[in-house]
Parts: structure tokens; C-alpha cells; sequence
């Protein structure tokens, strides 16, 4: 429940990496915003926050979340999970007391806020209780495919997002029941979304891009990328449209 | 095959409707044109640039690109396909002569113009003869699940895009197979999507959502919904991450 004084929470998309791919909506956002959040690593600067870094205040307060450093924990155990939920309560806990204090909170997501993004867990904690406002962003995945030149679906297709994480004949089987496919968070799963799409017969179309958007991208026919290891946020690339003229 | 002299034809993605929702990238790509294409239905506006209006420089060339009057025509018949044919291809034509006289051709795109969007179609006949570039936009599913505020996918969750034209009982088992789902092109197939996700168990949590991010949006439970007309561009959000905090 909102009281009267209490501040606005804003999810704020700024699109997959290139700062040209901001939207107009999340620059007013970024310029009115009394404290601006932002995840990152410890150490490592954050993708989300350099796209936008044109568009903060000088002087705006920024609150940095940082995720825990959980590599000594295996990602499926109970102390993983507990570090995760508990830096997401944190995290929320700090922006509640500036929303208390009526201030607006912008926090910087990646793509865009509600697909496959960690500014959810502050959504899930906080809507409940401020007001709310979503900015939609431009996602990773349309940034590659753009940046690709590559039409994904058209008229009747059916579009699916398969996480790499799947075993192989499950994906073997998406993949031949879709018309277009992202597979996402490939990384170390590569050899597997390889022979996955090679049984259903989609291999010859699929695409390999890292980095999608970023000057530095690497866009390649799968077939042409050999089995070494792929930064865990490539994907790959299944058209659809087949009937294509 | 681009020459040396030819023009550049770019597909520039406005986004889903809401104004302050286009990027600094397509703002920039309609202030550079010479030329402005845009898709529309004879004696109806262009959502797309309408949208895009404001970016537009005052005596920049419009090349509205009426699509042809085929009502009389049954969807699925050769007279349909033919007449929508010779429309892409002359449509393709004409901006094919801007692109010899060497000037740069920007096509209003609603949306993100690789995902189910009219332009495809010029796409294909013109990227192998000219330089193409693509601006990504926000997908008019993202701008619908940001104004419902509902988180979509999570994690390691399959996301899945139907079309509501698939039969009853192929929409109930994709529902019953993916974590999250938008049905597109709901129209008059409104009762039968209904039914589909009954039959799934995902009726209580999907959303209807109309006109997503316009100033007249609706938003509703889909069991709030009566099942009277929908128009086409309606969408039904399936959200996932089911174990959201």
C-alpha cells in the first residue's frame, strides 16, 4: 500500500547495450529520478549503468547493488539461494527507505525490466507496496537479431526462448515444434544446443552472436563456430518465417 | 548487390505506440532520411507514424505504402497471397528507385521490425541488392506487460509467443509446456483461447491486455473479461516465474 508522501519506484529499461538503443521515456526518467539503482558485480562495472551513464544527473545519488559473491556455493543449493534472497531483501530494503522518504527511485535494467531480469526480485518485493512504473525497454534478443539482419517470426509463427539450461531432448524436441527460437545463457552448454538442433534438423540455419549489440559483437553462422567456450549471455538464433518470398 | 552510389534502406522500429517509447537511434535514422516510407491501410492513419510524427522533418519525402483492398478476398486464398505479393513487390519498387537515386530510405516499423512486422517483406526483396541497417524498437508484448506491471519470465523459464489462430487443443498443450505465454492476433478467437488455458490450468493468471500502451489502454483479469469482440491486436499475457518470492 502507498502512503501519501511515498516516493515512485521505476523500472527502467535502457535497451541491450548500445546507448543509442534508449528510449526517450527512460532518459526523462533517468533525468527526474532523485537516486538511481543499479546491479553489478563487485569490481566489475555495470553493462546497464555505462549504457545510461549519459543520461544521470551530475549530482544524483547513486546506489549501486552489489550482488553477493557466491562461487564458493554450487548455483542450485540452499545457501545460494538464501545469499540471493537475502541480497535481494537488502537491496530492497535500501530502496524502500528512500521511497519512504518520498524520494523517486529509478533503477537501471538492462533489455527490458520484466523479461529475464534481476530488477524483477525488487518489483516481486516493493510493488506491493509503493507506486510502480515500468519503462519497457529494447531486449538483448532484438538487439542481436537487428544487429544480425536476421527476420525471427512473421504472421502465424510461433516464437520460443529456450534456456540453454534444458536437457538435450528437450530442447531437440522445442526446437522442431517452434518456428523460431532464442536460445539463451549458452555458455558452457554450446556442444548441447549444437547437436540438439542438428537432430531436429535446424541446425543449417541457426546463428551464434555474442556480444550482440556492443562494438565489439561477434556474429557467425553456428555451423562456422567451432565448440570452444562461449561467454554465458550468447545466443543463438533460430528464424522462423520459412515461407519467406 | 549495393553499388557504390546507392542509398542506404533502413527499417527503423518506433516501438509499440506510446510516443517517449521510440529510441535516440530511430529518432536519429528519421532525421537523417531523405525519404520516410510507412505501411498503412487506404483511408485509415498510420499508427506507425503517427508515433513517429514528431521526428519527422518538415519537408522530408512520405512514401505511404497503402496496403491493397482485399476484403472480397477469402485470407488463406491465392487471390489473398497474390494481391499482398504484388503490393510488397511494388512497394519494394518504388523504394528501390529512392536507393538508385542514392538516397537513404527509413520504413516506420511499429514494434521491432524483425518480429512479426509488415517490413520483412521489403527486407527480403531489397537486403540482397542495398545496404540495410535495422534499429531495433520496443516489441508491442513489451510495452503491454510493462503497462500491466506483471513480470513475464524469470531465470530458467521457456517463453513461448502463440498465435490464437492454432487449434484449441495445440494452444491448451503448448500452455500446459511453457512457463510463459503471449497469445497473439486474439480477435475473434477470444472464447477458444479462453477455453485453452482452462483446460491448462493457466486461466486464473493470464491478463487481457488491448491497445497496450495507448492513452485508452485496457487491462484486465481474462476471467473479467467477457468474451465479446476482441480486436486482432489484442494480446492475452500468460506471465511465468511461478516462484517468484
Amino acid at each position: 500500500m502507498s502512503t501519501g508522501n511515498a516516493g515512485k519506484f521505476v523500472g527502467v529499461g535502457v535497451g541491450p547495450g548500445d546507448p543509442e538503443l534508449i528510449t526517450l521515456k527512460a532518459i526523462r526518467a533517468l533525468a527526474e529520478a532523485d537516486v538511481v539503482a543499479h546491479f553489478a558485480k563487485a569490481g566489475s562495472a555495470s553493462h546497464a549503468r555505462a549504457t545510461a551513464a549519459q543520461h544521470l544527473r551530475p549530482q544524483v545519488t547513486e546506489l549501486p547493488l552489489l550482488y553477493p559473491v557466491t562461487t564458493e556455493l554450487p548455483k542450485c543449493s540452499d545457501g545460494y539461494r538464501d545469499a540471493l534472497r537475502g541480497f535481494y531483501d537488502q537491496a530492497a530494503a535500501s530502496i524502500a527507505a528512500h521511497l519512504d522518504a518520498g524520494r523517486m527511485v529509478a533503477v537501471i535494467c538492462e533489455g527490458d525490466p520484466l523479461f529475464y531480469g534481476s530488477y524483477m526480485h525488487l518489483h516481486a518485493r516493493l510493488a506491493p507496496r509503493f507506486p510502480v512504473e515500468i519503462i519497457a525497454g529494447v531486449t538483448g534478443m532484438s538487439g542481436c537479431w537487428s544487429a544480425a539482419g536476421t527476420p525471427m517470426a512473421q504472421g502465424d509463427d510461433i516464437f520460443t526462448v529456450l534456456p540453454a539450461t534444458l536437457p538435450e531432448n528437450e530442447l531437440a524436441r522445442r526446437f522442431s515444434q517452434t518456428n523460431a527460437a532464442v536460445v539463451i545463457k549458452v555458455g558452457r552448454h554450446l556442444p548441447k544446443v549444437r547437436r540438439a538442433l542438428k537432430t531436429s534438423g535446424r541446425l543449417p540455419h541457426a546463428i551464434y552472436v555474442e556480444r550482440g549489440t556492443m562494438a565489439d559483437a561477434k556474429m557467425t553462422p553456428l555451423t562456422a563456430k567451432p565448440d570452444d567456450d562461449a561467454p554465458y549471455f550468447a545466443i543463438v538464433l533460430v528464424p522462423g518465417w520459412e515461407e519467406r518470398p
